[in-house]
């Protein structure tokens, strides 16, 4: 297994240097072995030489790679994240990375989230006329092809048939964005038809976000489009108890290329004080060895942070006194006993 | 004072009667007094001879009414909610009431939320092609002018710097929608000046959630657009407690005229069942009083829905044992103490 990592800024290479040491534990009992390149993309590259992601870079990946993991973006330095947004959107789009799963694991269960990831508001198409003046009109369009509706519901609905969900909640706005939110629908009604055991249902995002704060878990799965998705998928972080915890996995139904990342983002106010919380990104590679089909260091890994996590070693962010070095020694500590 | 009352679907005509009881009561401490007229559009007229909003009915409001107070709208039977986008997206829009102010109170202080509401992903502009087929392409358009973001911005400015807040925080994601991000923050910045005692910060529309669900009294005013709003309004009932609490104004800035209506829905579940909680209609009616300069009896309802509320004769929503009427005669009962 070949990965591709990209520590990106400020936490970003703190929390991957903790995914590194976790990764190359689990490489022992792998038969293949896991091996990596790093790539130094991120704010450093753009301010010096003003690329963000270098021409070519998703051919690169997909030849070259099995999956990308990523750190974190973001730089005080850059405050609109130009950077970032060329980095992500483009990997999102150039990598056809349509289906975003973003897991809220949760005391009385994990409401799985798959939020599209390279349409919606998120098209880039729009513009603006009279820029400046008063007579100035603002456009962005929300913009959804049928067929990568389909392709990411189908990926989506099979990926919780497998794990055994029995109900999946469409989240949309068709009351009030009418166009896109029935495609959403008119292909969620029909997709659903070939999985019987899953039972659907439908709700507008407003009411949805209502209904998640009082009561989770009342949700199984839950497929939405790019921007509701990006919104719900913070919303689960908070319920989680906090952004540190949150991991993310974006797919391309086609290929099956993978691309792991934290929620979070660089957290520059603490970065270099050995203090970020690796919890996240270990979690993306729970994620990954799963997605790669390596379930049994996936399983093993999984319940370690989930043990590592009720120790006094936490990380502040989640009340601890732990440093990112301590927690990965504990998950690895905890991964010996297994 | 003279009002327009729309009771509209399912508990709309309930919580409607106690709005009535209530300024029927109040009418008599105000000089002019107060009366109104009531409308019979909703499910039902539509139903029956397919009109939704009546020709008109805007100009009609205006001319002859101080405001308008609506119950709630939607019904079972039409399930995509025609009738209520035409009634209300029309009123909004046919009465340019594009401030939509919605008070998120909380023990540890109210969160000012205003949201703009008259265009945006709802300014109805958008289509499809190839409807159906493989190759469909649905467009739904967030459109801003550059007039109605200053003029919503300048409204909802002045009125926090009245209020006495310190803070306003713009909600909007222009680092993935950004020809209408970076039109508000634009506007944002400029009329921010005006505001010396106003300090501005803006934040992404998902870190925004993340940290209102976490620790929304951080906040204290709130600016941001249509869509982000009504998400942002209902996480903010959610943590008030309950959609039955929550009130909400629309505004025109431009003439003054206003339509208050809770934020809740016609909850068809519990209609004709008398125990609908009109808690969010009361406090429209506090709000309405406020708006036309009646602050005195403005603060006494206020106060004794506050006070109403800390009894048992609560609604089955707030986990109480009362009926509608029984709350309703316990605020008229605790004005009487006043
Ligand atoms: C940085 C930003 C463009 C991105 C998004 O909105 O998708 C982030 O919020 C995320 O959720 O990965
Ligand atoms: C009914 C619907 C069109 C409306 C909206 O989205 O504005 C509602 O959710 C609201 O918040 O008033």
């Amino acid at each position: 297994m070949k990965l591709a990592v990209i520590p990106g800024d400020g936490i970003g290479s703190e929390v991957i240097d903790s995914a590194l040491r976790v990764l190359r534990r689990t490489s022992r009992v792998i038969d293949s072995g896991i091996s990596w390149d790093v790539f130094d993309w991120g704010a450093e590259r753009w301010l010096t030489d003003g690329v963000g992601l270098p021409d070519g870079a998703p051919h690169l990946l997909r030849a070259n790679y099995d999956a990308v993991l990523l750190g974190a973006l973001g730089d005080p330095r850059i405050p609109d994240m130009a950077h970032g947004r060329e980095i992500l959107l483009g990997l999102r789009q150039g990598l056809d990375l349509c289906v975003n799963y973003r897991p809220v694991v949760l005391p009385g269960g994990t409401v799985h989230l798959y939020r599209e990831n390279t349409q919606g508001l998120y098209a880039g198409v729009g513009g603006a006329i009279r820029r400046g003046g008063i007579a100035e009109v603002a456009i962005d369009e929300c913009v959804y092809t049928r067929e990568t509706v389909e392709r990411f519901l189908r990926y989506s609905l099979s990926d919780l048939q497998r794990r055994g969900s029995r109900r999946v909640t469409l989240v949309h706005k068709s009351n009030a964005v009418p166009n896109t939110g029935s495609l959403w629908q008119d292909v969620f009604r029909r997709e659903l038809r070939e999985f019987p055991d899953l039972a659907g249902n439908e709700q507008y995002v407003d009411a949805f976000c209502y209904h998640l704060v009082r009561n989770p878990t009342q949700f199984d799965g839950v497929v939405t489009s790019n921007l509701f998705g990006d919104v719900v998928s913070d919303i689960g972080a908070a319920l989680m108890g906090g952004l540190g915890l949150a991991a993310s996995a974006s797919i391309s139904p086609d290929t099956g290329f993978a691309l792991f990342e934290p929620v979070h983002g660089s957290a520059p106010d603490i970065a270099g004080l050995g203090i970020a919380n690796p919890y996240a990104v270990l979690m993306c590679v729970v994620l990954l060895l799963r997605h790669c089909g390596f379930d049994i260091p996936a399983d093993a890994l999984e319940q370690s942070l989930s043990d590592a996590v009720r120790t006094e070693v936490t990380t502040p962010d989640l009340g601890g006194i732990g440093t990112t070095d301590q927690f990965t020694g504990e998950v690895l500590r905890q991964l010996d006993l297994k």
